[in-house]
């Protein structure tokens, strides 16, 4: 099954359901208007949902429509939690080893994870607001998951069944402002700003054997204005996979539907498969000649993070961004 | 005005509100059934509300009942946003004098924040469950505000026109956690459990006079197995306030209704004001002899936090918490 939030001017917007190839949708008012009312009420709701799902593939739901993914909102345009993995332990050992320094022994054992803001997320074509280009503006191409309940204490494997729904994320970083961040110690405030996610989430049967092991055994693309720039394997290369992720949170406390779990940037040794984010580019040239020569984005440049299935076409839909300065969306806001 | 969350077996709750003196309380359903809805469209639903307070505080509420804290969620049982200061640097140097760190220049322009789990709040007076006592348990006793939508990029002042609302917070803490996530560099993720919130939360008006520049000029009262071990002005030695702390989280991002704020331990350099955290007493300990003496919770602890208006009666309830086992509550749960 796969679902959307269409933008309606509200803070939640409308469900919709949009059909496996991505081309139609049908609003899902007839069970559920907003996706965090499903997540809350899965068992009842979800299988009305994939009746409808079922009809729409079939060319059947009366009152469809063509999916734009530029109406949409995030599937989840806000959410109770927004916990991010750096499960792809390749991308620390890059950052760490351009800086001299060494990774801990602990990292291959103990997950990396921050807790990000979850109150305001980007659609999947929203422009993304910076007041400035010395931030350091990068994109991180994800693969995040929702889940259901999980109760304090939950192991990795159990972690795994409380997996809903699969998305895509372009977890936006100020690079300039994480080396403060990090000696701060008290983790990322300013230096993640608002998330973007795909125009679709999907249930893990739409992967079908691509999704094993908690892993999602497919290649992740990113287009940098328009190059494609990477073209990095989720799968194998996953330190930690999505139960041991989730398993990691819930060790202390519960987490509750509609929490979103990220895999951190997706990061392969072979420097050939390219990257998920312009810190690792930059981290690779200076391991290779002393410094880095690839700049962060600048206003107007452009992202585009997909994954197709192994039978061709786009599972997630895609993230479709551009760089854009602050105050030219507040002028134009104050125009309106 | 003041509000709480009434306990009915849904996520969110039933929304009340609750009179001054904290004696009774009138469902608001005839305005709006949770809190996030009144957030979220607060200049239409707050007067509503407003007008019920009034006539709840005259006697003249036709379906007015007995109030009783122990039946509260916490105010926002959940939330989009948990994001949380140590505006009181002295708690800061306490903490790092004792182990013979620096507090760097920076922490006195710069405010100290993390952001905390939101999806699953414990209510004033619900059991904290912790798998074992040799986590390092500790009370965090703070003051914490619900904000409006708040533009990125918004100053100090302005930002201080956001604070809708009011509360107590409990930030329990696993401080023998702590020293690891600090050296990860990414925050808090498995050394702060869920937090509780005080039975009311309220608007800054209520606080009259004691509501000023942004902090709550009023003493915070810690309670621990019946002994007071702190009573703690909450208001001068904030330094930063509310403003300053809600500017720095909308550097970069904008903060949406709901999103909760706090201020970390309230903390005074006169020592004979007592503590709102176990760590900073042994901080002190430390300080003084070389070596902690006071250990931290055991199960069957207890801890009060409660606030009292100039005047004399408790402004937000009290957070009255018992440290449970999770496995006692497991089993119980397992045997309802």
């Amino acid at each position: 099954m796969k679902l959307a939030t269409y933008k309606d001017g509200s803070r939640d917007g409308q469900l919709v359901v949009v059909s496996k190839d991505l081309t139609m949708a049908h609003y899902a008012n007839g069970v559920a208007t907003r996706l965090q009312q499903v997540l809350d009420d899965w068992n009842f709701l979800s299988p009305q949902l994939d009746d409808l799902y079922v009809s729409l593939n079939h060319g059947k739901a009366r009152h469809a429509f063509s999916f734009d993914p530029k109406l949409c909102m995030a599937p989840l345009p806000r959410a109770y939690q927004w916990c991010d993995g750096s499960a792809f332990i390749n991308h620390v050992e890059l950052v760490r080893k351009a800086r001299n320094a060494e990774v801990p022994a602990s990292f291959y054992t103990d997950p990396l994870m921050y807790q990000g803001g979850s109150d305001d997320f980007l659609g999947p074509c929203d422009k993304a607001l910076f007041a400035s280009e010395d931030l350091g503006i990068d994109f991180e191409a994800e693969v995040a998951v929702i889940t259901g309940d999980i109760a304090m204490g939950t192991d990795p494997q159990q972690a795994l069944d409380g997996v809903r729904l699969l998305m895509l994320a372009n977890d936006w970083s100020l690079r300039n402002l994480v080396p403060g961040e990090l000696a701060k110690g008290f983790g990322f405030v300013q230096s993640k700003p608002a998330t973007a996610f795909s125009p679709v989430a999907v249930t893990p049967d739409e992967l079908g054997p691509a999704w094993s092991g908690g892993r999602v055994h497919l290649k992740l693309q990113s287009q940098w204005n328009g190059q494609r720039v990477g073209l990095c394997d989720a799968g194998n290369e996953m330190t930690f996979h999505f139960g041991e992720l989730i398993a990691h949170i819930a060790k202390t406390r519960n987490l509750r539907a509609g929490a979103i779990v990220g895999s951190g940037t997706v990061s392969n040794k072979d420097w050939s498969h390219g990257y998920s984010c312009i810190a690792e580019k930059r981290a690779i040239e200076t391991i290779e000649s002393g410094s880095p020569q690839t700049e962060f984005m600048k206003f107007g440049d452009t992202i585009h993070i997909e994954m197709m299935g192994k039978d061709g076409p786009s599972i997630f839909g895609a993230i479709d961004q551009d760089v854009t300065p602050l105050h030219e969306a507040q002028t134009q806001a104050s125009q309106d």
